[in-house]
């Protein structure tokens, strides 16, 4: 199957969850309760998976849970969600740098347990407290994927990096003043980060990271892999 | 074992192969002819897989070969060798949009194949010829990760990244011209791509890509993912 | 005729028409209601042809109507428009890539049925789902010039200047977040387009994008041109 | 006919011609005599219209000529040709504002030249002297296109834009120095031009210019087109 | 004399006027209506030439001149005025290009007028309509100095510029959307002006405009200068 | 006389000398010595005042010099003239922070003298060491206009903005290295200087600023003037 | 003691005390009422010097002092205060350029009181007035660190790092409008400072400025030191 | 004494050791020999304390000191020196991140010993490998003062700003590709710092950071400092 569904305010691609193995998820800015409905609607009855509408504010969330039964919503990620997957064996463990990087992490690890990920979050392990990263570095070390969620310098990103050898996907954060200059500062600077292999995906984008490691979760395991210890 | 060896010039970080699974690799501009051949030569008594050098000039990688022995070096993807790994079953396709993209992708496909990865490489795949591009598509799908090496406007990091559902890593390239603003502008693109999921490394970082799939390819194989089809 | 027409608040170029075939258009912002109805009555008097007023938000365009009979608005075009002109055989075809990208689009093709070209919109061909673009391809191989309208990496500029032979003007629309930078990123890699012969109008200006056109539909025909098969 | 020719240095989009009117054009740098010889017989045996190289340098066109027969080299524009299209009827105005605009708009007007157009440059028709401008003023009214060369503060755009009813395409230029910023600030002030429909292609891109002439040339002929006096 | 007024919130450079031949002048964002009026009443009692404070909203106005007498309010200019000086005999010009220039072009003129300027306005004399301009040119060029007031493109200056022998100030004003970046591209595209001797004030600076010909009006006269017909 | 003398290689407007009162001045870079000694032939001979040629390095000087007989080469300013001006009586002091803004303290003093303004040059008049400053305080107020050269972070500006009431026109330089980002540090710093009316011309332009000058110089002579004490 | 003391909402790191002489400071912006209040609380148990949030609004302020005892408030500063220390014999001054540079000043100062350092501020000795920096030339010479807290062009910190052979941390200001950049080129201007030694923080940070010179209060003294008279 | 020495090509601050403790330094870029051995003759003459040229190249190196007696050349920190300061008690750590920043270490630490202060550097201490940092961790608390030097995201400030309590100078270099943007990411990453107090210098400028922990060194001792542990 490999159609779209045209509601006349949107062509939604149903084919999607054949194609890429999860369902289109809805970008809530910018669309009505009854658009986000009416997708959301689309979307459960020609797709099987998790259906997912991110950055929506609890108003409308309210309000599209009126019209679509049996969805939930989590106000600090700001995502609304029906049919989630169950949790799989794949464990993303999100570290957010600071308080103010907490709702991009939140929206990261909604997302991910969302989609079927094993989540595990750690608030606070800014780089200026090096303790803090270190007690929790045994458990950046089990996981199976990292997500970063740093803004300001964004130092995190090549901290971690360092310390484990799974993927890290890192998100630099909006947040800071001055220097900052609204999180292109951090995207810059996890790019230009030291430790080899770090990717980086857009400013605040907790969902995009979530994909991310969505898509190493589901690519072919493999045994026995030359290289590593 | 955990150390570093000092060699007054460098102190190499011989335990990240333990942490990491890889030993260090060596950055080659602005080190010497003699500078290289210690840190590697270092590298092969002190760790046990592959040793790499990246971005090593022709004439520097003669005299350096003169003095290390048993190493080898891809003249288009400017990388020194020694000890490469096995092939194992993973297997990344390296995806470049143009001509000029091509050094990029070479070092990325060097780099991946050093550490074990399988590799194939198809060039000109730009978006501006979609027929190229579909007659890729089964290829791509195959992969068990994509690399996209793209400079310009970044366009082909959107398009496979919603034609496959493997990790799919981008590569800005810092070619072209004027608007092209020598690769931040396919930086910002590729990371404001509107395929999800998506993420990116530095300009012209092939070696970075092959690093971010190599984390990828060694993180914990798991049988059965819920959430995809 | 080539004269200005002074109303005190504004000196208005009503000899525009006879030199370049449109009457001058009215830019919405920062004007009054009682400025912009006696713009356009100047407009209406002196010149023939069809009088736009662009950007004018509902409650102001209730209240220009109000004052100058015969007038319609286009609420999501955000368009005031007395004196359209006929269509004619001209056909534009507008091509947006998502559904943030509607209010541009809407733009775009309100000002170009004004002044007289026919006008096709597709919506959420966005080349994440490059079947949406394929399924619309014939359509747009038809059409005499094409409007792509595209934020984020505005990827399908590239895209739709390698399917079809005629005019491509690309709009960069300020939606997205992070590294879409208002729009900036978009309008730098639609200038990097590896698609020859693409150009590009200011962001988020359907307006100009459709004036654009309007250029090319009134350029001397020319029945049999070398070069093309 | 819609192929791949594939060399192993290039997959030639030989099914371009067929496509969109024009042999694919090759970009020359970066790429070896050999190469460029190569790819050029391909598209000579495979297409029937004009085969055009650009930014060649002199020493590299003239080995190009001596293995590829019945070429030109124009080295003001650095363009390399073969078969050039015979002109057609329509005529483009390449107008320059100052010396150091030159080698693009040789650019331009060797591009379209080429493929067809009827070319007709004038240079030195900077803004600061207005006289200049307004004594090619018919020359302007009367062309089918206009395509607009200038650095520095890119004026000549908006005072071009508000002279004649025709497409114009404007060109930054990347001389000057300073606050011109390579181009960007040309590029950027041309789109923020206030002469409604002048679109823009890429800094130093006469090439582009003149391949966006080349697709309003090929557009559908309309008699008779409402809107227009 | 040479001293500071400390009124505790404000250390007031009352001997400026002997310095420099004009008061201090008050910025008024920031200021509370009584450390205005405090300022102001400091300025008049120590000082004896005009007394201005800029960028005062009508309610702050107001409230002000309640507090102290004999000042007067130019609403347009935002502009607060005591002791204005008589008109001698410089004459200033001051152009503004579009209709969303006036703001700036009325600051520019009643602080010129304020400090003993003759001013004479002209709207609308944007290049796009160049005849526009050339009925104002002989105006231009009676002028002692001329201020160009332009956003967007800011080619007006060029234009006027090579139009004139006066002196040219030119004002970028951050009107406009997307590509003009709040006035910065206008900044740019004066600076990188094609006419000769034009110099540019801060972005939607009327009162720096005013100010810097206000210096040239002071300056020395000289009867007879070589170099110029 | 308003023309335009055509040496197929360059149109040059021999009418300006008597629109703005100087000769066309040449600029150099990208011309050959023939174009240079061509165009200043005819400018020497359809004109009467000063001809200059800018930005002409050592060997070309020479050569054009054999050419054209009876000019002089300043090789610190990089300035080629014919028939300078006899001084006038208007005095302009030049103020160059430190030893790397020579050259262009060098250019703007060679152009007005040339033009016929009296100059005066201070060195190393940096704001660090404010002593140098105020020795040449009075020098400062002395003249009829001060031009300011400054690279790093401009604060000279601002300095001797505040010292004197005759005009200041204040030229960033691109000297230092990091955040002075090539004289973009300079002319923002500049422009938001907090002395009043000072004006700023393009990055390293001494030719600007002394233009600037120039017209300020035979702008109107004012006997008495309100507003200065 | 080097603990971390979790609250859920937030991991304190308590033990910053013993490790930087400090206890942490609470950064208030994003966090609730009850957040900095429990935060706080925490620090007054676990920590014995002085408690400080930052950035905190009037309400928020005075709901936090309800429920944690003995604090103060300092409004200018936007500063909540527990335990401050006793002053000591450092002597920090304070200086500011303007008037809107005042809240940032004040932050700094009652940061700087708050750690224990004596306190000294001067406003509005912008570098156009002079005679009012040389005025407090004396204080400035007689400080053991000053603090330059200045926005628009920053040229303060270059003029007192000339002035005195203390430290001085210049903190850039956000305030002023176009060139300014909101603050990012005071930034760049104070880096390019052509005073030798003088540092900067970030951009509004007058507690990054308090902190940096209470890093040199404690730093070991030393009461010999050659190479300074 | 507060005197200028007018050597004719620069007039040089000898008051500045007598103001600020030690002699003018000088800048060797642009400077010819004949120039740098005479400024640094005079300041030997005039002045009793270290003598410094900074960024001299060996060959213009050897030539100096063949004409000025009892200096010696640092070739990795291009500095030459004459009359080095006797090292007194302060005791700064310089720690560089990569082997690319060397050189800029190099300057610091050869600036700071001539200046007396005691030094040790550190090398490859990158955050990527943390045990590195940790390593090293009671050297740098035991400093009197750290100058950081990092390239790329600059991230070893905020790590170590974190593990001290003294003064932290961080200087951002160059090195790097890509998104490192030349030094400007480290230099914003670095002001975006999660760790308080740091503060930063130009990039690449060693020679900044070791003359602000010169003025740190030279600033008041105090025995006994509240609010310290």
């Amino acid at each position: 199957m490999n159609e779209v569904l045209d509601l006349g305010y949107a062509r939604v691609d149903i084919g999607r969850e054949a194609r890429q193995g999860l369902p289109e998820v809805v970008y809530g800015p910018g669309k009505t309760v009854a658009q986000i409905a009416g997708i959301v609607t689309g979307l459960l009855e020609h797709n099987s998976g998790p259906v997912l509408a991110t950055r929506v504010a609890p108003d409308t969330a309210a309000a599209v849970l009126e019209r679509v039964d049996a969805g939930s919503y989590d106000e600090e990620a700001r995502l609304l969600l029906w049919r989630p997957a169950a949790p799989a064996g794949f464990h993303v463990v999100v570290a957010a740098a600071g308080t103010s990087d907490r709702p991009v992490a939140a929206e990261a690890t909604a997302v991910a347990s969302a989609v079927g990920l094993a989540t595990t979050v750690v608030h606070d392990v800014g780089v200026a407290g090096l303790d803090r990263v270190l007690r929790v570095r045994e458990l950046l070390r089990s996981a199976d994927a990292v997500i970063v969620v740093a803004g300001m310098e964004g130092a995190l990103a090549s901290v971690v990096g360092g310390l484990v050898r799974a993927p890290v996907v890192a998100v630099p954060v909006s947040t800071g003043y001055g220097a900052s200059l609204e999180g292109v500062t951090a995207l810059l600077a996890m790019h230009a980060s030291c430790a080899a292999g770090v990717t980086v995906v857009n400013i605040d984008s907790g969902f995009s990271a979530a994909m991310a490691v969505h898509r190493i979760a589901v690519s072919r395991p493999t045994a026995d892999h030359g290289g590593s210890a």
